[in-house]
């Protein structure tokens, strides 16, 4: 009995959190060891699903580059990276759509739903969701690459309204009606945007924003991220993952975490308590 | 941190109960210890709001009989009892209405309101919502002891669709809007079947229906029930709660609990574990 | 056949009125002989009934100072007064919200009900409603006294669109939660400002404002009333309800009467009368 | 004063009635002096206003018989009876649609409106209303004479839901969309049943049914009623009146009453007296 | 089946024109040999009907001078013409009404009825939609012809959001509720205004707007058509009708044409083709 | 001009059918040369959108098994096929997710929204919509290949609802949340089913249901299929689509279709003509 009651403890103690985000809107972006490893995904989607059923909105925006470079590999098709970015041939496209499309947002969709909750899996093409324009660069053509130009919310607030976890894939049309590839932090951040979101969480494989002595900066302003980059001081690949994030705060997000998605139960632990796991970037 | 992950998964351990409940009615009868200790009544009031803010639709009825006895006392009113009932007459009445309505009813709403929630009390002359007869005894008149008719789930149902707990006080009117004193339980059942509730829950001071040789039991179905009944091999005392119960059963109500105030987080524990804390009564 | 006719005739003569004032919320402060005198306790309901059926929106805010002071007394509780307040300890407050919240409340909505309207009662605490600051007076403590910062109409709201007519008990809630007493002119004033009532009107026992020869005034303006407040021309005990007429008006409501509830159907003569029965307060 | 106070008992006393019929349909037809005399007209029309405005549905329906009579007169059209009823062919039917849409049915909307009301004019033509087949005589064709086969009641409901008294002028459609003559009667009979009316009111030019002796029978009930017509002792052009009532009954609405529509106010003493001034026929 | 491809072609192609218009109203003033001619009469129904069914909202505003005409001749009524407005006394007027309301109106619900769409019929008194103050001249008094002040849009609504085609008289009532004829133009204009239409479209019995060659203008813009009335290059008749487009276009309505109203579905080639058959009149 | 008045004329045929289906669910099993073939894919989705357009909801369900096929191949996975049925373990399964969620369901929602529709597409996995048991063959173990046991409508109503036309994949899911290959017919006649669907549209590569001499039989009831059936003068290939109509029809659709998927605007000439293009199968 005594067990029961301190499990009832912890319920309680959640309350005050329960309470300030009722009915908020949280955009995850997911991807890494937390899109990897099964136990990490199974403490994802039961805490999605947790979220889902105490009065919260989740939002899920994937990536999936390792995948689509498998199956890539698979069949035999050749990838050249520019600046990091994958050469997107419309070749290449067809696999990235299928890929993200039917393999990994497929996975996503069934793991919330066996863990209890109910999911609709879109993408970006969905009702022209997520408008891109072709990125470019001044060496060689990029090809299908888009950059996020706007997020038509109607899609997700359909699928949200009628009681489902709306779990996207970042791609992106052109105006002509065209589909590109879409950086999935980019994705996350331009819907967490269109939504109004209270929070934008980036899963990554680290422990968080580190600095220059590979210290976790527990909780970054907006000019002091600012300050870190311009003075060399954070690691390279985490710098579009804080434009995202300050990009989102600017737009209105409320508050932004870039967390350990190697954690078990990361999200619960970045919304239920009050260090959280990572960092936290707000205004 | 390991320890948070813990308490995650204590979280993420509720997910099924939370599931199941979600949106439904719990009409809970609120007295003895749980309304009088200080710890317990902080502890009610935390696990009301929670319930509340992870989607569940708590109704609170409470008695009063203790404070009641105080104030008449105070005033120096006496009282007779008849079977146990209070004889109710018209200075008494006066002073029944005065402590459940303008006393108990406003301390359950104001500890739910520093618990976090919102809440808005009621008693049930409110909207002529709970209806009763005059009760009568062979022996004399009992006053204005009335038998609940019948229940306008009206007032209840514009308190909860605007976001608060009711707190209801257990006074009823007669067909000449004449006041009554009623039995708590009563209300409470009277109300849980009005509403169509998923769960009736008694807070008592015992640890539940209790056998023969004082060992609890922990579940009972109508028909066992009714035989315990029948072979006086459960206590008096008991007797009014599981007929309160049954009556509630047979008019709809998901299933029915009589419990153990005395422990802190009763009403978590019995809704988000198996085994609860008192005594089930099923169909 | 001729009386009956006209009996219709007042009926149609009543129609611009009815037009003028359809779905108008009107604040009725609720006390003195109107309150204590048994017919006049029919009328005043019989009123309220009437407006609510033929399409306005009555909320009575009512006071309790006589009741209380008879409950103190047989309690055995000594008050002392500063500037016409009542000093409120713990002790006393107990008994306040006892007596306006148990017996005084409930008589009121009882007696709306036995007019054959449907009512509920609440008090300025329900749902965090009418909310204060502690008043302080530079000799002594006043205890807990409050002045009305704000209300927020949402439980009102609720009990209206329900169909119900509510009836407020003058109580306030400090940002603690602690409860405290609260003048039931000025509790008037602030919820009618909060729902942007049509009219207020305050019911007393005298004829409504008088001039310095003893003569009712019939109609005021604000820079009149405050004329008459500067050069001492009114009545004292007048000055504090012109005060929550003239801060309702600023606030928005449309027209403010202080009128003579000793009349029977002071209500109605003075919404379906040109003249009215005592003082219009008007921009 | 003591004036004014006896105007708001009258007032008061309405309320027992305007609670009973509180939101209720009361489908009225009007015709006979009722609609010719200046004085009896404005007082129809301030009578249905006042309806209107406190909170019940009048919905009017109209004759015409004189007016059409006149304009034929004028446009040199002869017109032939059978049977009391006018043959109508083509050229009639013109100038009966003319004169129910165009004058009869303007001018009661215009006075419903100068008695500050809002309306909207229908035929029953408008969106298909009313349905009918063409009576057959056996002596010859009686041309655009239809019988009601049923009332789609939408564009009623349309023109109530939007707050608007509607005015209903007795035209018929056919299936193949040709428009015929109505009796007015008929048409407010089918209406009521169409719309699940609580009244209906048929404004005649006696003082009701009269018995053998010339006597009003103040109450009837359906089987009375038969057998007064079985024995001959009703006159006879109170017949179908009677059967238009009998069958409104038997479809649900809920009293009918065939009043002396030369009496002013005779609606409002209808609804707002116990005697009413004329004939009740009920179950 | 090539044929029928060929017809599917012509659906298909009709699309773009289905999407830019869908739910756009569309007042459609109607008139003229479209009115007289059965064909054209057909003709103008069923594209009536084929608009309301693909999803646009038209609503239909008619006049009928022709009509009034030969019922006053035919009642021996005289009519004197000032600036080619028909003076109005109260004999005239009534006919007016009857005949707008009683016969043209009928005619054209009847019309769109028969081609399988859903009809009310309105004028301009209904609701006191129609808003007008008097007409004067120097010369001499008009008598009831009014200028149109203002148009409530709600009748309208009512009617249309109950999915009916409204067919509005051109009927207006000043403020003391008095009706006046009304030019059926001028009426569509501030219908279309009031409803803040997409478009307003007046049928003819010309070519559209020519000019000083009698040239077909195709498109005009609200300078170059106030350029052509200073320079008189446009017939005088045309002139109101500019006028009318004009004001409309300066409150909002999006796109104003003077159509050929003696071409077979004249309102189908204005919307589904992007030459039209007549004149433009734009921003 | 007179061309114009012909394609004016041609809208104008359309009304009967565009009123008849107006609001009707069409469900269109969408494959073969009508999904390989550029000139039929442009043809059918302009259909489609004007179906939309026009007020019908039409819902796409289409097949994948060529495209399936060829990626297979080119991924080096061997296929076996038992009763014409491919034989799905994992690895399989994970291919035709990736081909029919990530390419097959992505190109029409894609060739939609270029001919100016708004389109969501969704697998059947998606909210657990298409719940399947794994068919079973006496000789060898199918692996993951489902049979329809039920559908819930709820995502698509959530997509129609929202304005898009909803595009589904063949994917359904146990109780156990494993994803099943479907066979496309089925799922289509169950989708038709769930939602009661007015049509149910199987656009095929042949004439339609043939007879025993190769003539196209135009319409059949279900007696006569199953007659024909049973006496094998049906094509074999043809059965399962028959049966699958059947089905649908015994669940209440309106009316089947099995049509030639080869003509251009299949779909339209079906719907707007009366002879149509293919089987009608009806009840």
């Amino acid at each position: 009995m005594k067990d029961l009651i301190e499990k009832a403890e912890v319920l309680v103690e959640a309350l005050p959190y329960i309470k300030r985000f009722a009915n908020s809107t949280i955009v995850i972006k997911y991807g890494g060891s937390a899109m990897s490893d099964p136990a990490l995904r199974a403490s994802f989607a039961r805490d999605v699903v947790l979220l889902k059923f105490i009065g919260l909105r989740p939002v899920i925006v994937h990536g999936g580059g390792p995948q689509i470079g498998r199956t890539l590999e698979r069949l035999g098709v050749q990838s050249t990276f520019v600046d990091g970015l994958r050469v997107t041939d419309d070749q290449t496209m067809d696999v990235v759509e299928m890929v993200l499309g039917g393999s990994v947002n497929r996975e996503i969709v069934a793991l919330i739903q066996q863990a209890g909750g109910r999911s609709i899996g879109l993408t970006g093409s969905d009702g022209d969701m997520i408008r891109v324009t072709r990125r470019t660069s001044p060496d060689r053509d990029l090809g299908r690459v888009g950059r996020v130009r706007g997020v038509d919310p109607a899609p997700i607030h359909a699928v949200v309204e009628a009681g489902y976890v709306p779990v996207i894939a970042p791609i992106g049309v052109d105006d002509d009606g065209v589909t590109h590839n879409v950086n999935g932090d980019e994705a996350a951040g331009a819907v967490a945007r269109a939504l109004g979101a209270e929070k934008l969480i980036l899963l990554t494989d680290v422990e968080g924003v580190l600095d220059g002595q590979g210290a976790l900066i527990p909780q970054l302003t907006v000019p002091e991220a600012r300050k870190h980059i311009d003075e060399g001081t954070i690691n390279g690949g985490m710098i579009p993952k804080i434009e995202c994030c300050i990009s989102a705060l600017e737009a209105g997000v409320g508050r932004t975490h870039i967390i350990d998605g190697r954690i078990v139960h990361a999200i619960l632990l970045e919304i239920f308590t009050d260090t959280g796991v990572g960092t936290l970037l707000g205004r």
